[in-house]
């Protein structure tokens, strides 16, 4: 008999949600970052998605401060809601916790919960406490808004598009790679460790930017969360497209590179394999591409780079000092993958 | 230092919600079966609740089938909806799974919570999918529509307004003392176990009578999940009132009250303090109520009955052969009770 492990989280999702029945009112259903639905407004669509936190699966409390993990929480939620155009509304918490939890720690996770939701001007609704036997357990929902005919998409991508991301990449992974050796942290200068350890414990959901690109023009988008290359594999299939990446033009910080040097990887693999960045990674027509840039970064501060080109190809090819390989779309299965 | 177990669940979200900020679009947060929020629809608002079942906690896969386990978790939901007039229209499922979980199982479970939703003409429309090293977790969020200036609340009850509670009371409870000891099962009849198992396994949302109480005159209202009493204390101080319950006048199924005679319990205790029956208790002007019964039985086909009176007095009292004493709010307190 089959098990969890065997079909992996995509192979599980696709099994049970084949057969959904369409309604007129689900907008979109299992599929994207989100769902969108009709609930009646003219002028907006509501957007939905939910997201857990597992102790000792997605963060450690001895790795991180209750509010970094409060903060860390919502933010992942609401860069599902960025990488649709919708701006985060409401939050629901529901609570799983062990009964011999110290208050203290719920209380510093709900007051990073509560900053981090205030930054994107999204209220704490309600929710549900419950108990578990072992293990603290933080799944938020979150419903967002978005205006009726501006809600970002994986599937718009076409062939010629240029292929952007925002911020930069692999900060996350080179943060989790400081967080598994702290050896690594007293050998290497603070400045070069404090970002990328911010990258990973207290990401920032790219909610400004996504509301603009979905009202100038972006064709398609998502947020790395399972990895840039994973990510892509996802637009790409959604859209029915390939793309091309250029590695060179990879939006690294010197950080980033200062560690995978110490770690002796590419600092490639990390921008493209890492996963965990929660930037947006979108697709715009490559004439306008470079002003979508300019527009994006002088309006929300959130500068964004074109890394590669969409192609009719179905295939993801890295380009590397002039070598085309072919780009595994590895990343992140939530259910094959060993814990951390 | 304190736990969560000194606090309890009650004090937790007291402690951690105290100061939530009021907002125009939240127009219900905390402190009712589901949140009431403004989404731009002129006609109706957005209810939102959520719940989670973990395993050996609130189910056991030894004592219902997958399907029953996924129809529970979707009805739990429901009853929240069900409680504030409103109804379901979009679920998010949150899973999270043992890799080593049979996949059998969740295609079991996803069939009851499809099963489930079509009941109350639901469309699950997203969720999330994680690891779990253990515990297999299902947290729903449901969404539902409420026509505005027509939804349920818990503060509505006024001194001289009459108690009632659709359905009946303890089946529940009395399914979980048959779950509880395969013996009594076998000394039984059949047809007395069937329809307890069923309420504990599978309860059914009161999804049309709470719409349709919602529109006809209802003062107050939630959803029995914690107990009768401790239910009931809950309207009270939502309302700022107290109540009397007439023991006399609660509906028992015969076969409850076979139960309760088997394992030497008062069934009036399985009514007042089992739970999870999942039915309305809500208030009414009594002037209407018996009106208001007759009304919903012939709209919907839900049966309810005048168990009590609304008092000014803000305390709770039984009346039991035409002794008056001070009925206790103790129910299912969700991390201070011990697992079953």
């Amino acid at each position: 008999m089959s098990t969890i492990a065997d079909l992996g989280e995509f192979g599980l999702i696709a099994r049970l949600t084949h057969d959904l029945a369409p309604r007129p009112d689900v907008i979109l259903g299992v599929g994207d970052d989100a769902a969108v639905l009709d609930v009646g407004s003219a002028a907006d669509v509501l957007v939905a998605t939910c997201d857990a936190q597992v102790a000792d699966t997605h963060f450690r409390l001895d790795r991180a401060t209750p509010e970094e993990i409060g903060r860390r929480a919502l933010a992942v939620n609401a860069s599902d809601c960025a990488a649709m155009g919708a701006a985060p509304r409401f939050a629901l918490l529901s609570l799983l916790v062990p009964p011999t939890l110290e208050v203290a720690v719920l209380d510093g996770i709900y007051a990073g919960l509560r900053a981090e939701a205030a930054r994107y001007g999204c209220a704490i609704v309600g929710g549900n406490i419950a108990r578990h036997p072992e293990r603290l357990i933080l799944d938020i929902t979150l419903l967002g808004l978005a205006p009726r005919g501006h809600v970002l998409r994986r599937h718009g991508a076409r062939p010629g598009d240029a292929l952007l991301v925002t911020g930069t990449v692999g900060a996350a992974a080179a943060g989790l790679a400081l967080l598994d050796d702290p050896a690594l942290v007293a050998r290497l200068a603070p400045e070069v460790c404090a970002p990328l350890l911010a990258a990973q414990r207290t990401p920032v959901a790219r909610v400004a930017a996504g509301q603009w690109l979905a009202r100038n023009g972006a064709t398609a988008a998502l947020d790395v969360s399972d990895g840039l290359a994973a990510d892509l594999a996802h637009l790409c299939a959604a859209s029915g497209v390939g793309a091309t990446v250029e590695v060179a033009a990879l939006p690294i910080l010197p950080a980033t590179r200062a560690v995978a040097s110490a770690i002796a990887r590419a600092a490639s693999d990390l921008a493209l394999f890492g996963g965990e960045d929660y930037e947006l990674l979108f697709t715009a027509p490559a004439a306008h591409a470079a002003a979508l840039c300019a527009g994006l970064l002088t309006t929300t501060g959130t500068p964004a780079t074109i890394i590669g080109t969409i192609t009719a190809e179905p295939a993801l090819v890295r380009v590397d000092d002039g070598q085309r390989t072919t780009l595994v779309g590895r990343g992140w299965d939530h259910l094959r993958a060993p814990n951390f």
